[in-house]
């Protein structure tokens, strides 16, 4: 009985985290700017098409097979079902779930490389990434037999094992890359692209806040645990906490409430309570959050400053809080916690992890950057990137209701000679829409 | 087991009011003009973050801590965990799902103010109504010691303690604010802005459809309540009918299937059904949902009459539907209801509570915009109005897709002066997006 | 027990699978162009209120009730949580679930009858395929007394009963609709419209992806089928192989990953596993969705080169896939599958199944075309079709954020002229937004 409870609990937490996807997809389209706003959707379903199969042929022998020397699993390749689980849940439940995981780790690297990656480049690295980055480092932290877990590295559902991982990678592409034409000036000055669609991307941000329950009480993977409840309220109120404090010091820093600050502030707070939501009280959850907000407004401007270009400040939400989350657990832990407890020695556990993730997140990235740029090519053409990349790797923009404006005087994009599509023909009459 | 069982099923449950926000803000940013888009965007941002916590700090003791005389609750501030409930639940379970019912409630309220409230009252409206207005009359209904429970008032999910009330403290702040600028004119004619972006709307309809399956079902708390599906079908059903019967009066009146009239009908249908979802055969949740969108569509004319502006419609569906739902529980409950049973006293008493929360909410509403006004102040200024919230408060607009027309004559807007972010350089070559 | 877990497992699969409407809505209103994206938006909510209570009434009792020759229900005819199941689930969950399928099937044809049908012909459509069509097909293939049933026929999830039926239903009222203006040229080559809002389709597609967890796993209606998690893992599978198959065979085929056929690529996978998704292997379920991705590609241009217009891809997605998934399970069942066991005689009678379904789809499409031809008129006027359906039904345009246009030379539109409604005047001043 508490197996098929398990099964009906892990296969909806799963299809929340999947459709958590959607939540990435929508964020980033509505951050960017709108001539490559398709791209960074197509991404997404690269993420959920090519990614997900591969992690599930390879990546999840590498991350739960039998385990050698505490580094890497050797078995369970193509049958990722056959694995045994110590909890009681069936097989295809946990394979499932965990490709979300996957899949959401590869999806952090999307935003921070946006608007000027080659197409295909971004498909070789979904590929290294799911089949073997992420697998590695969750084996380490993860797998019973992981290095980092017999230290007593604790990473409930993954500030470091995903986010931390996912920003620290996303870094090092988004620096191999360089940044957008424009972004910055030769006298140090940034150039602010305003994002297209603040709606869309706030959509974004509500179905990841709805797929983040899931995706850290559904990390229970049995519904006897009995933190589950408290981890989905630890979880509400540290994303709350974040949004807060992104948008009150939003508001005095800049006399304005900056929506993609507040939307990053919510997303910071839930990845920062993302390893601990089981292991610390509600009042710590608060905390955690709130820092959380505060982190991501300072280390956007670090990385800003870095001249590294992130177009949706990935690399600020996922991995510097996915870093502060991971230390959070060593500072608040409810058993072993050194602000709460006065111990030390979890907190050490949790920075040689985080610091072990930073440098694997680091160095993968930049050897994936490093094999596309010798192979597909990193990044588009200065021409593709003046011309967006949806037309460029997609044939289509994104929004066509301006076609109504076809004939007014400079016409905004010849469709067909861009394409090669034939279009039915535009005058006043059927130009409404 | 139950007891893990309900903490899976009130945790999704959560998650899906939750959820309700988004569809709130994608509704709302769909029915006003696109230069507040951003705007509601952002307030129901404040919504999911400062109301959440004021809720969880504050209002939760007030609303279910020991109980005074009826009237307020007395403990639990701060610690909401530590509710006993007389139902297997994990505590934190049922914090969560409440305060996906407080953050619902001011939620009604930003639609109604929407396009000109000063975003700094919004913030002071929040923290009022979830850390007092909503709780107290919470409490006299849902607490068991409150003095309409004591009555015998039914309110399953909250068409009185949610909508009903969120509806008239709507009504009160919106008549203090006055109407937007154009809305009204001197011959007693009405303007109407036209919605946005209808897509978004209906998106945000969708969403709450969706979330309202839990909002009524999660209601019950308890998956050994044997009236769950009902609950779920009647919410189908009455959503259905409000939207059925709000499609052919406008197809009839108007000669056009009206989108945000159907679309409200449909929110109607679900407003009336909370009260009595868990009461009424399905047969009459048809009803109820028929008649609720009908109400619909002649309440929002009564409002306009009454030259009070709700931009989407907030009173008409919240507050006359939640208070027809509370009084239709009287009508048609299978065991007490007027016209099934031909018994007086429910409805009697419904009548009451319904009056009681007309009362408070509207009472509550006009106090807060009082404080608003003398302190932060409630109106946003003439020019703020005229620009737009969304440049105002948030130095955005919410589509930045129209970049591409600033060269051409007349230039739409100009970034940079309003803003005082420097946006790179745009000409006619990168204008494509 | 178990009844309570059901009851949860089905009222939250039932939600997930009506908010797959809400993904139909998007879908649509971001494929076809901007003049008809509040229309398509408008057919879904008939569908989920006119149909949803269509079926109900009318269509449950003929699917489910008692059965009379292999042929129909008999009872249950407003009375639909009356039936009695074989499983230990409250009735009223199993209605609510079932009017999720029976408003999916009719969504399909909405797609495909996009730009150009009369609403009240939809409306007419909507009644005849939830009350009658659908329901007898169904009846067939579900009802234990089913003559399909009896043969036995094996569609796990509908490919068959909801999406091969309802895409060869809407293949003959495309048919018989005729093509969308300037669709297809006299020479014999064929005009593409661009998709008005690609980020908002791939919207639609992730939340039809999340839902469709539901549809496949729900359709266990029990907790204790041992094969639920591998049912969604399963479809999680066939979805992300046929979004992959999608993507490479555009990239190869016209240099460009193109979104639409990627978008209908993983729908394609998603249709295709329906019928099996409870009797293949997981690698059956890759190679299923790898070949669905190619089909719906071939598919497309077939419909195309038979002058049909389909402005979604609706027939190649739902009738191509619905009938190839629907014969996958006689190839790949792993107890009777002709590749996987040598024996034909589930194959042949998946066959039959399926052909049946076509027949019957493609004649009850015509008939109720020719129906709504002879009473209410099928197609809209040529005016309508020009001026484009939103405005013509609905009295309202899409997207209203180009107002502020309305002043540029050649104005777009004059809102007023074409509605009646009185909007306030523009002037540059206040055109932002």
């Amino acid at each position: 009985m508490i197996e098929q409870v398990n099964a009906v609990w892990i296969v909806i937490a799963a299809a929340m985290v999947l459709f958590m996807e959607g939540g990435f997809s929508l964020l980033e389209a509505g951050l960017v700017r709108t001539k490559n706003a398709v791209n960074v959707t197509m991404k997404i379903f690269v993420d959920l098409t090519v990614g997900a199969l591969a992690f599930w042929a390879v990546g999840f022998g590498l991350m739960f097979g039998d385990d050698a020397f505490g580094w890497v699993g050797t078995t369970l390749f193509g049958t990722p079902e056959r694995i045994s689980l110590s909890v009681p849940l069936p097989s295809a439940a946990f394979v499932l779930f965990q490709i979300g995981f996957a899949v959401a780790c590869v999806s952090i690297i999307s935003g921070a490389v946006a608007e000027r990656m080659n197409f295909k480049a971004y498909i070789v690295t979904v590929l290294l990434v799911c089949a073997i980055v992420y697998p590695l480092s969750g084996h380490w932290i993860w797998h019973s037999d992981g290095w980092l877990a017999k230290l007593g590295m604790k990473d409930f559902a993954g500030s470091a094992a995903i986010h931390a991982l996912g920003g620290f990678a996303a870094l090092a592409i988004a620096k191999r890359l360089g940044p957008r034409k424009g972004r910055f000036n030769s006298d140090g000055s940034v150039n602010v692209f305003a994002p297209s669609n603040i709606p869309l991307a706030s959509a974004g941000a509500f179905i990841l806040w709805f797929g983040w329950f899931a995706f850290n009480a559904g990390s229970t993977l049995d519904a006897s645990n009995k933190a589950l409840a408290s981890i989905a309220l630890n979880t509400m109120l540290s994303g709350a906490a974040g949004g807060a404090s992104a948008l009150f010091v939003t508001m005095k820093k800049y006399g304005k409430a900056d929506p993609s600050m507040v939307i990053n502030g919510v997303l910071s707070g839930l990845v920062a309570i993302t390893a601990g939501c089981a292991f610390v009280s509600q009042w710590s959850a608060v905390l955690i959050g709130l820092v959380s907000g505060v982190i991501v407004v300072y280390a956007t401007l670090l990385v800003d400053a870095l001249k590294i270009d992130d177009p949706v400040g990935a690399v600020a939400v996922h991995g510097f809080n996915g870093v502060f989350g991971t230390l959070a657990v060593g500072l608040f832990d409810s058993a072993q916690g050194l602000l709460t407890t006065g111990h030390l020695s979890l907190f050490m556990t949790q920075l040689l992890g985080a610091l072990t993730v930073i440098v694997w997140g680091f160095v993968s990235g930049a050897l994936i950057a490093h094999v596309c740029a010798n192979t597909v090519g990193l990044r588009a053409t200065e021409r593709e990137e003046e011309e967006g990349l949806d037309m460029a790797y997609h044939g289509i923009p994104a929004y066509n209701e301006l076609e109504r404006f076809a004939d007014l005087p400079g016409g905004l994009y010849d469709f067909e000679e861009t394409t090669g599509i034939r279009v039915a023909p535009l005058n006043k009459k059927n130009a409404v829409g």
